[in-house]
Parts: C-alpha cells; sequence; structure tokens
C-alpha cells in the first residue's frame, strides 16, 4: 500500500474548544478530528495545520493534511468525519495532494479577519464572534495605523511571549478596515506571509486604542518600529478572530 | 407609593433555555429575569411577555412589562438588568407604559421569521440560528403556499395539541418568502394578530415539504381548509425561528 497525502479544508466555531493544538488541559480541535480519522483509517493520524489557532478563536477555511495508508478515498473521508464530528467542526473539502504538500511549510499567506461591534448595545448572537466596544472609534486613526503595517517589518511590538519562533520579521500584503452599512461592525482584514504568538490580536488591541484617541497613528508607527511589546495595546479577544483562508 | 407599569424589549439567545415560560425541568428565560428584577427591586416580580417562545427559540424584539411599587426608573432598571443577565439576553429598551398596557393582550400583531439553509454543506456558526435542509428547494412552490395563509382562517392544520386556545382563527397580515443573494438563506417572514401552538413551525415545516416537492400549492390550501393537524407537514425545527417583533 502507497502512503498518501490528504488535505482537508476545515470550518469550525472554536468558542468550545481549548484551541486547534493538543494539550493536556482541554479538547482542542485537532484531538476530535485526528481521535475520529483514527476511527475511519484504523490507525493514528497525525493533523499538520497552517498554523494554530487559539482557544475561542475560529476558521472558515483553515487548512490541514495528513499521510495515510488507507484507501479511503478524500470524498469518503469527507462525508465519514462529517458524520462523526461534533456540529461545530465541519469538513468542507477533502482530496489528494502531492506527498511533498505540508499545509503550514507550502502556505505562502494566511487572511486572518477581526470583527468589531461598535455600538452601544451587544448583540446577543454574534457575542461569541465579535469584540463589542460601546465607545465610537475613530475609525480613519484606525485606518491610519493599518497602512503602516503593510510591508516587510519586525513585529516583536505585536508578539505574545511564549513563542517558539526566532525570526519576527514577516511581511503583510494586506492590512484594512471595512465597514458593512448599517451593522455597525467593523471588520479588520490581514493578510502577512506569516504570524507571530497572538500577533493579530495584538496589532487589533492597539489599533483599537487608537480608535479610542488613546494614540494616533504616528504614535502607532513608533510603536512598530520599538520593537518592545510593552510599547503596545492591549490584545484583543479571542472570539472576534477568525483565519478566513490560507493560500499556496 | 404608587404602583408602575414597566415595558422592556429584550433580545435572547434561546439555545440555552427550556423556552420563555417558568416550568420545573429547566432554566427558563422569564426565570431568569424575574429572579434580577426581585434582587434590583426588593420584591418578587411577575413578568407578563406577549407570548411565549419555545424551547431554543430566539426573540429580536420580544416584549413583556411588570408592574412594581419601586421608584428605581426605567434607565436603572435597563442598566442594572444588563450588568446582571447573562450574555445571551439583552435589555434593548425600558419604559414606563399606561397601567392598562398589557404586553398579551394589548398587542396588534407579531412578526415572527424563519431561516433556513438551503445548501449541500451546513454553516457551523449558525447552526443554532437557522434549519439546514441540503436538497434543493423549489420556491415558487412555496412562496404559492405563503400566499394561501394570508386572511382570516381556521389555522387547525397548523396548531399542536397540548395548547390552551380555545378560538383556532388568526389573522395573518404577511407570509412571504425572501432570499437573499449569496448566501443559500432563505427566510419565511409571518405577521399574524396571533398565533396557536407551534403555528410558525408546523407551517414551515408544511411549506418545506412543497419546497421538497411532496406537496403542491394547491394541495396546501388543501391542508388548510381541512383543519386537521394529520394533514399537514412536520413541526420545522425550534432553532430556525426569531419573533422578530411585537407591534401595538
Amino acid at each position: 500500500m502507497d502512503s498518501k497525502n490528504i488535505k482537508l479544508t476545515l470550518s469550525y466555531d472554536g468558542s468550545q474548544y481549548h484551541g486547534w493544538q493538543r494539550q493536556n488541559n482541554g479538547i482542542s480541535i485537532q484531538e476530535v478530528i485526528e481521535e475520529n480519522l483514527k476511527t475511519m483509517v484504523g490507525a493514528p493520524v497525525k493533523l499538520i495545520a497552517s498554523g494554530r489557532t487559539d482557544a475561542g478563536v475560529h476558521a472558515l477555511n483553515q487548512v490541514c493534511n495528513f499521510t495515510t495508508l488507507s484507501d479511503i478515498d478524500p470524498d469518503a473521508i469527507k462525508r465519514g468525519l462529517n458524520s462523526l464530528l461534533p456540529d461545530d467542526i465541519h469538513v468542507k473539502t477533502a482530496e489528494y495532494v502531492p506527498m511533498e504538500f505540508h499545509s503550514r511549510y507550502s502556505a505562502r499567506s494566511k487572511v486572518y479577519e477581526y470583527s468589531i461591534l461598535n455600538r452601544k448595545d451587544p448583540d446577543v448572537f454574534l457575542r461569541h464572534y465579535l469584540w463589542h466596544i460601546r465607545i465610537p472609534l475613530d475609525k480613519k486613526q484606525m485606518a491610519g495605523c493599518l497602512s503602516a503595517l503593510k510591508g516587510t517589518h519586525d513585529f516583536s511590538s505585536f508578539r505574545s511571549s511564549g513563542s517558539g519562533n526566532t525570526n519576527p520579521v514577516r511581511s503583510i500584503s494586506k492590512a484594512e478596515l471595512l465597514e458593512t452599512d448599517g451593522n455597525d461592525i467593523l471588520r479588520i482584514i490581514i493578510e502577512a506571509d506569516g504570524f507571530l504568538r497572538h500577533m493579530v490580536r495584538n496589532i487589533v488591541g492597539t489599533v483599537a486604542g487608537a480608535g479610542l484617541g488613546r494614540i494616533n497613528a504616528d504614535r502607532f508607527k513608533e510603536i512598530l518600529e520599538s520593537k518592545d511589546r510593552r510599547a503596545a495595546g492591549i490584545k484583543a479577544p479571542a472570539q472576534g478572530l477568525f483565519l478566513m483562508s490560507v493560500l499556496y
């Protein structure tokens, strides 16, 4: 039997999980999928994802892959997994990929989106999917901060400690603020070739600080250039963050 | 101290509750609000709602009222309750109303909306807020059924047993099917002067049967006229149903 490499595209609601990665103190998305795959293919499976997502963070299109000696074809993997998985994890696609495909190392870029509800009243239906900020935000200042992020920089100012990454240089190709008419939701979209630990949430927390008038876009640029995490703002809460897509 | 009548407009995510009405076998929305109001005004409070919502059913604008001897003004009631209530129940407005105002008896009409996701793949983020039907629905047949509902009819065919209502005649002023471009969601909107037990869900289940080709709009009309619950289709699941507004 030849070994095959199977790529899965997943959406999941991260609210009930301790993040993507297997760990001892709670149920992870990786563990739930690996255990069900093991049942299906009859052997332990090791999933490689494009990257971890933290507890409470969601994915519209997380990508992962695994190698297997099993002959079950990808369509059957998709159908079988979806019948076994809880209803907050869904396999959107399953396909054979070349053996050299690696969900993390083959990725060219990833797109994250962070949603903020900016009005006085909360929305009970979106409470697990956005950050509620009651005070009106200055969108011009926020957009100014985001445009300073574009390009290749040392993002140490927005990296949480505890990361295993040694090189803090990343390239951001997109960083923009979008408004949708009539629903008071601001969306921050960031595309980069890679992300440091909590990078999007630390950026969003600092950009929100500019929206609240605590800093301006010039100061934001200084914070980026300082390469000092203590200069930046708070880490935005997990539930507003979505991994939107991984590009190969 | 004079007695005052206070009207509340609420939104709630019904997923975690055994419906609006107090009961012994689970936590109800009424109980949660009444207990917190009791803490605030220092005396037991009896909430009167525009109507019950079943377990798992949501509200964007449920209306209820209560009388109290307390001098706490409505603004303080709103702020206080919102600080005490769990994050799946929110008080949108609180206001004094005349003593004769009664959330149920004063209502002229209520509007319900039911959402169906009509595509092969589920949406993990909307799993508590719609009914997922994988097979493509015939929207023309569904719209045909809905238009037969308008006007004053005996709705016994769509009333679940166990209802205390004796008169099954209601007047439906609006019954329509809406599509939103690009998201595969169908919305059924029904406005009436009152609703029988499970009436919207029984209608939606039968209309979905027409969408699936089991019956056509002519047969739907016969079912309505038969005044026989056994003639109608299944009861649609609770989670797709929203109480949108109550008109006075």
